[in-house]
């Protein structure tokens, strides 16, 4: 297998940070300006993107990388996970890395077997 | 950018061909034994595959490939669809590549904007 691009590395680091529950340090890798386009809408700015994360992160209990390919600007990785109200919830990430921080970043998971967000 | 890999090549022809809504052409690409983790559920064989992607290709009113990576083996693709009943429905696909053919597949995409499949 290849050497990791340096945008793959950066999605790696983030995804092994929220996967051991650190938040903050998941955060490092996130742009001030990060724009995430997600299944229930447009996440503008970190503060709004923690608040995503976070909830998330709480209710996971596992998780495993499938696959992680990249170029030197831009990673798409594939990663299982476990969850408290899902067993098995994968999901795909492709992101836009800059300076060592995602700025953009497109997130792909099926919404259907988690309870609905609250209102 | 580089040359795509072989994997990439052939997930690349097999999405060309369902977009372009010829779906014997796109079956050319897939294993006869092919294993599909969807959303849904596990696809086997090639005639549930084709159950489970004809349907699909019916209500696609348009792709736009988002990213393309992979090896010789393992292809790691994410795109974009409109659709009659949504107007973005995002998915990612993984798939491992014999000779040509897809014999392993996992597509993530957001069931919650769909209607039901019928029972």
């Amino acid at each position: 297998m290849n050497a990791h691009s340096a945008a793959t590395e950066t999605a790696l680091a983030y995804f092994h940070a929220w996967s051991g529950h650190d938040v903050d340090k998941a955060m490092a890798y996130i742009a001030d300006d990060i724009v995430c386009e997600s299944p229930g809408g447009r996440i503008e700015g970190a503060d709004a993107y923690r608040a995503f994360l976070e909830p998330f992160v709480g209710i996971v209990t596992g998780t495993r990388m499938l696959a992680a390919f990249g170029d030197e600007r831009t990673a798409l990785v594939m990663y299982d996970t476990s969850t408290l109200p899902v067993t098995s919830a994968p999901a795909a990430e492709l992101v836009t890395v800059r300076d060592g921080v995602i700025t953009n970043s497109r997130i792909i998971f099926d919404r259907l077997p988690f309870p609905p967000p609250p209102q």
